[in-house]
């Protein structure tokens, strides 16, 4: 087995819910690093309009797509973070829950900001049709009665509809709206 | 493949070390659910006489030691659980971070208690040289320069000295003294 | 006395003040349990432009209504609770405070869900003129100085006179306009 | 009815459990004030040493408490207080969750000191066998099978035999000196 | 020396950034008191929005101000506040972090009120070109690449550029708006 | 002036109470750096037995105790900490509400510890008579009635005489015993 670039890389996500997107960007990490910490971001939310999936939820989602998808379960953890709501500690939060990485990879604006002001590498990640593949897209069509189930892994979608995932977001839409 | 008898089972320690009672417990509930969450508790804390090791550095100890046992990397999962200082609400807590399980294992009283009061089936680990193969007994031995190397994975003992954890913990221990 | 249909029912509200709407919920439910718990939601606000008003001060204005409405104050109580901001576990944090019940009126999406999803009887409430018995309407008749008094108990009324009620609550909203 | 000397008097206690002191504490108290505010503090903690019955069950204990001796439920308000781990707004946050108060009535030191330091009037309560009306002599006595019984009202016996509340306390007892 | 009106008087603000109406109001209470106690509210957050800059920038801007403007450093002390998302025990907070004072200087509605539900004496600010030297004003011409330099001290416009401030805001925003 | 060694230094102690152990070490370091952060651990107790000023109140005794030793207040900032009780994210919430520094002075070796894996650079003070000017060793002195007021600035012991700190101290002790 060839050297990855990095030792253990960090991906930062609120995958609400998971879709092909992250397969995607996750696919693409893993083949640079050895390790992949997949973190879940504000993981202690749920049944929210923005956080419709909990934290556990979650956790599920990925590990059903990323065994439909065959990545190697020896290459990956996947790590539930707990907002802290002290954003200037977020950084040093994240690393006494998951330990060591050297490089983050990451699009999003504030992510990138606080990881390079405490001097980590970080590494931006190939664009992927992100209009169509964005869980704020995905929430939308399913409110809205619109076709989004070819937007997630086909495990997702069964396990979304397991739990009755659809009715529970327009419920929360609908009471939003009182 | 036979059918478990369990569908997801969840095991819940502080791992301060994770030693060779942790490994072989895990080894047995594996062999019993088709997947294990392991949940690291009071995963917030580090550098603390009772907890010296972070939640982080016990998620790679325990990744490191699975695949030294050689157990599947798909059959289980490793969830770091802050505390919430909330006693009561500590069940649902769990279950918001690791989502779905059908039984608990686990000796200690007051994790069989709440469980049990939740509702939720809760199954004893066979007990294995107790008093030797404890957390307590591994940092004792650690800060008297006892041998302790014998009780953990051999990886473990590697990390460990990476992080140069006998120091650490003599370190905190003097500093407790003072 | 013949027996009622439930021990103990919970019953939850914000109470933005108290109104009359709330009072024949109530009457009503109280008719059906032996005992009823009036939960106070989000008791540790006040002074801002959704809660006006403070735990203690909604307690003081229930109290009032219920003796000037003849409840027998043997069948119920008042417990405040303060949010925990973690939705997840909002349920086991209520149980925690008041102990058992057996059944929870409500007509409120979220409410009704949460402790649905947790196994409990959720009954509604017959529906009163709720567009004109709410917190949100009585709070901006205070403010655009309509008639907003036969809306809730007198006894409430005079009390939320006696905290200058109406003025903090003007205050509060031109402060928030600057 | 003649008036009392207090319009509202504020009670502060654990109860852990509920026994004859504290209810001949609370019947002196209520002759003197028009309306009592029974406080239950450390109201979020439950099954540990110091706190083995929640704050919902302390509520209920006190409740079926005052039923038997047949104190009038229109004369006081039970509310369970969580710790806010902040000590110096300890006074500002019992007032936030209760309201209005002109008395407080305590023998325990810190709670006298912190609410005289804020100008509130402090009256002790007349002491009553305290070697025997004590928490922690009952939680003793539970613990080593000695008789308790004659320590608590009736009905709070009964109740904490249904909870099966002795079993609770030992258990929590073995299970610390692990 | 002349004896001041105030023994110490507290001044609050969020400083986002600090600026010249707020070094006029500084120097005005100065005059009145023997010492000043300037507070700096919301000091845990940084890098959002509303408050771009941490509260260690700004105990550093306010320093910087100072010493520029001459303010003899034995009359002042700066104490950053961080939140507690409990606005009733606020006042409590800000008493337990500061210690004494006898004169709040504010003109901020919901100050005001607090302070003044607790009994402190509350004294207004002179108002000073409020349109022009605020908070949200400086932001939005930095955001807009407007002249904004002249609304703060030259000291803290130098310690803006070498924090990068400007692109640190337009950050902010841009990403805000995805 | 000659520049100095360091920037801006960080000297971080609880202070219960200042003593002339302190004031010998801030003495030191505000002849090696520019400016001197001195933060104030554990700000948000007080009134408990390790704790029993508060954080405003050690804040003054500081302030006083500097005047007194005529150490120019241009040269340092007086800062308190309240903690968060997260260790692994102790050294960040401290940058976010002082700002930056070169160099932290400690002998404590959890502080040492903390910093120095986060990278600081980390200088020992020289120790004098530890065993004497110690806060435990005054508290005891307060306690017992022996004599404690050489241990401290004049202007320090002044401000507990004038809080009645001694009567505080043993009444807390009293408190504790019982």
């Amino acid at each position: 087995m060839k050297t990855r670039e990095f030792k253990r890389a960090l991906y930062v996500g609120r995958f609400q819910p998971f879709h092909l997107g992250h397969l995607k960007a996750i696919k693409d990490v893993v083949r640079q690093a050895e390790e992949l910490v997949i973190a879940i971001g504000s993981a202690q939310y749920g049944y929210d309009l923005l956080n419709p999936f909990t934290g556990g939820e979650r956790l599920t989602m990925i590990r059903l797509a990323l065994n439909e998808a065959e990545v190697d379960p020896a290459k990956y953890l996947i790590v539930p973070i707990p907002d802290l709501h002290r954003p200037l500690v977020w950084v040093s939060w994240v690393v006494s829950l998951v330990g060591y990485f050297d490089v983050v990879f990451s699009n999003e604006a504030v992510t990138v900001g606080v990881f390079k002001e405490k001097g980590y590498r970080v590494e931006s990640i190939t664009p992927y049709r992100q209009r169509l593949y964005s869980g704020s897209e995905i929430r939308r069509r399913m409110r809205e009665d619109e076709e989004w189930k070819d937007l997630v892994p086909k495990s997702v979608a069964s396990y979304i509809e397991s739990l009755d995932g659809v009715a529970r977001i327009k419920d929360l839409h609908t009471n939003n709206n009182v």
